[in-house]
C-alpha cells in the first residue's frame, strides 16, 4: 500500500487522510503537534519544520508528499524536495506564498488582475499613496489568509497606522474594486498533463474569511470556460501536478485574479457532499497518477463555514439536505470548526434552507 | 457530539465508522481484540462478550449501540439491552442469528421462502431424507455465513457424513431451487417509521461467498415493488430501526426469501461510489433518527470482492471507473480483504471493466 506525505495536519490534512481510505491509500501526517484535527485518521509524524534530522526520517516512512498548506518554510521545503518528490512541486508552492510572485505570474501570463505596487518601506508608501486610487488594501506578501496580514486603507493619513499594524513587513498596496462577485475554480492537473476542471464556485466572505460558497446543478456560469483557459494556462506554466485553486473577483464582466491556493481549498469543501468526486480524491489522484474523473454536480448546493463557535442541531431538527462537519477543534473566535453543506433539488430551495441556518446559527467572529 | 458504541469491529465497523465522520458523529467498538480493521478510524473498546463488568462500563462511553455482525451471544445481547438502546431491537438480532426463525417468520408473514424442515438429531435427518426432494442443503440454525455451516446433499447416503461435518448441531434442511438470479434489497427505517429502499442489487456468489454485485442506473428490476413490500412488511412487523438487508432468489419471476441481515451487507459495498448516499451512512442517519435520503444510482455500477489474497493494481494502470477498497486484513484463503466499486457509465462498460478484473485478478478460494 502507498503511503502519502501530508506537510500539514489541520482539517484539510483531516479531509485528505479520511478520503484516502477510499482510493486505498494511508497517510502520515508531519506535524508539530501530536494533538492535530488530522490525528482522529493518520498517524502522525512529529517534527520541527527546521528539524533536518526530521525531515530525513519521515521522508523514508512515505512514498510522496503533498502539502495541506503552503505556509511552509523556504528550509523545510527545500531540503524535503531533495530526497523526495513533493506535489505541487517548490516553485508552485513558493509563488503562492508570496503576494507579490503571484501577482507578478499573473500579469507575465496576462491574466487580469487588481493593480498593485510593492512596498518594501514606509518611504515606498508614502511615495505611492498620493497616485494610488483609494480605498486600497496593504497586505503582507507573506502569511495572508483569512483577512489575517491586511489594513484597509481609505485616506492617506491611515498609512503610519497601516504600516505599523503590518509590523512593518515586505507588502503590497493593493487597488480595491467594487466586485459583484467572488468566485473560485478548482482544477487538477496529473503528471501526463491531463486536467478536469470543477464547475465556478461563488464565495462570499465574511471579515476576510470564507463564509458561503454553492455550486448550481444545472447552469454553467458564463465565465466557467474563461476560467479554465487562465487556471490551465497557471498549471502548465509551473508545469503543477495537484488540485490548484484559483480566486477571482468578477468585475464588469471579467474575472480578475485575486489568489492561488497550491492545494485543496475550502471553498471546494461543498464538493464532499455536491459532487460524483470531491477535491480531495481528486487530488489524490492527481497526484499518484490515478486518472482524474470528470466532476459533476448533483444538486444546488451549498456550503456554510462554522466559525467561532461549534453548532449543536439535534439530529431530529436536522433536515435531510444537510451534512455537518466537525473539525473537532477547540472553539476560538473567527475559528473555523466545521462546515455544513447543504445538497437541495432547487436554488430556491437552498437559499431557504441557508437562510433558516444562518438565522439560528450566526457566527462569532 | 454523539457517540455511536458499534459491536463488532471488522470491516462492516471500519466503513460505518469511516462515514460516521462525515455526520459530525463518534464511533467507539467493541471488540475481543485491539488490533482489528476498526481500529484504523475509531477507538476501540477491549472487552469480552460475556464479561458483565466491561459491558457495563461500555454503556457509559456511548449513546446509542449498533452492531455490525449479528452473531453476536444471547448473553452481551441480554444485558446490554437492559443499559442501553440497541439498534435494530434484539429480537430481530435473535431472529436473524437463527435460520430456522428467519424462515419461520418468512411464513408466518406469508413471504415466500424455499421449503425447509427442522432437524435436531439424526433421527430427524433420517425420517425427513425419503420424502424430501434432492439436493437439498443441510445447514446449522445458527452462526452460518459465507457458505460455513452448510452441506450440499445430493443423495440420501450422504447424511451421516452431513450430520458429522456440521457437528450435530441444530440444522434445518432445505429445499435447492434452481434459481435464475439472486438479488439483495437494502431499507432503512427510522423511529417515525419513515422507510427508504435501495434499488434491488443484482448478487452472484463463488462457493458460497458474495463475489459479484451489480446495480444498473436507469432501468427499475421489474420485481422492485414487490421486493419493498416485503422488506417493509418485515421492518414493520420487526418494528425495526436501522439498515435491513433481505436476500432472495428469484426463480420462475418470483422472490424467494433466502435470509435477513439485520446490518449494513457486503452487496451495499456498491453503494460507496453508485449512490448518492451509502448504506453505512444511511444506517447511521436511521438509528439516529435523522432523516433518511432517497437513494440514488449515478452509474452501473458493480462491486467485486476481493477474496483471499491482496490485488495490486499501479495506481498508471488503473482505469478511472474503478475504487480499490482495503480493509488491512491479513491474506486468508476465501477472506474477505477488500472490495472493488466499479461506476462505468453504460452496462456494457461495465461488463467489459469486470472481466478485466476478473481475468487479471482470481479470487483465492
Amino acid at each position: 500500500m502507498i503511503t502519502i506525505g501530508i506537510i500539514g495536519s489541520g482539517q484539510l490534512a483531516q479531509m485528505i487522510t479520511h478520503v484516502a481510505y477510499t482510493l486505498s491509500i494511508k497517510t502520515l501526517c508531519y506535524s508539530q503537534n501530536k494533538n492535530c484535527p488530522a490525528s482522529i485518521f493518520s498517524p502522525i509524524f512529529v517534527g520541527d519544520f527546521f528539524d533536518l534530522h526530521a525531515i530525513k526520517s519521515f521522508v523514508k516512512k512515505v512514498d510522496i508528499v503533498t502539502i495541506e498548506n503552503e505556509n511552509i518554510p523556504k528550509f523545510f521545503l527545500l531540503n524535503i524536495s531533495k530526497y523526495i518528490k513533493i506535489f505541487p512541486n517548490k516553485k508552485s508552492i513558493f509563488i503562492s506564498q508570496n503576494r507579490l510572485l503571484e501577482k507578478q505570474l499573473f500579469k507575465k501570463l496576462n491574466i487580469l488582475t487588481t493593480k498593485f505596487i510593492k512596498i518594501y518601506n514606509f518611504l515606498d508608501l508614502q511615495k505611492s499613496i498620493d497616485t494610488f486610487p483609494l480605498p486600497a488594501m496593504l497586505k503582507t506578501q507573506y502569511f495572508g489568509y483569512d483577512g489575517k496580514g491586511q489594513y484597509f486603507i481609505s485616506h492617506k493619513n491611515q498609512i503610519f497606522n497601516a504600516w505599523k499594524s503590518l509590523q512593518k513587513k515586505p507588502c503590497i498596496l493593493e487597488n480595491i474594486i467594487p466586485f459583484s462577485e467572488e468566485t473560485s475554480i478548482i482544477a487538477a492537473r496529473n503528471s501526463l498533463g491531463n486536467i478536469q476542471f470543477y464547475p465556478l464556485i461563488k464565495n462570499k466572505h465574511i471579515s476576510g474569511i470564507l463564509y458561503i460558497s454553492t455550486l448550481d446543478s444545472n447552469t454553467e456560469h458564463p465565465l466557467q470556460k474563461k476560467a479554465e483557459k487562465i487556471i490551465k494556462n497557471l498549471m502548465e506554466y509551473l508545469d503543477y501536478i495537484g488540485i490548484m485553486v484559483l480566486e477571482f473577483f468578477v468585475f464588469k464582466n471579467e474575472l480578475i485574479a485575486n489568489e492561488i491556493a497550491p492545494r485543496v481549498h475550502n471553498s471546494g469543501h461543498i464538493t464532499l457532499n455536491a459532487c460524483n468526486i470531491n477535491q480531495f480524491e481528486q487530488h489524490l489522484r492527481s497526484i499518484l497518477d490515478m486518472p482524474l474523473l470528470k466532476p459533476l454536480v448533483l444538486y444546488d448546493s451549498a456550503m456554510i463555514n462554522i466559525l467561532g463557535k461549534n453548532i449543536n442541531i439535534k439530529a431530529k431538527n436536522i433536515f435531510p439536505e444537510i451534512h455537518v462537519y466537525k473539525y473537532r477543534k477547540e472553539e476560538f473566535s473567527r475559528r473555523k470548526l466545521g462546515h455544513i453543506n447543504i445538497t437541495a433539488s432547487s436554488t430556491e430551495k437552498r437559499e431557504k434552507i441557508i437562510n433558516q441556518i444562518l438565522k439560528k446559527f450566526p457566527p462569532i467572529l
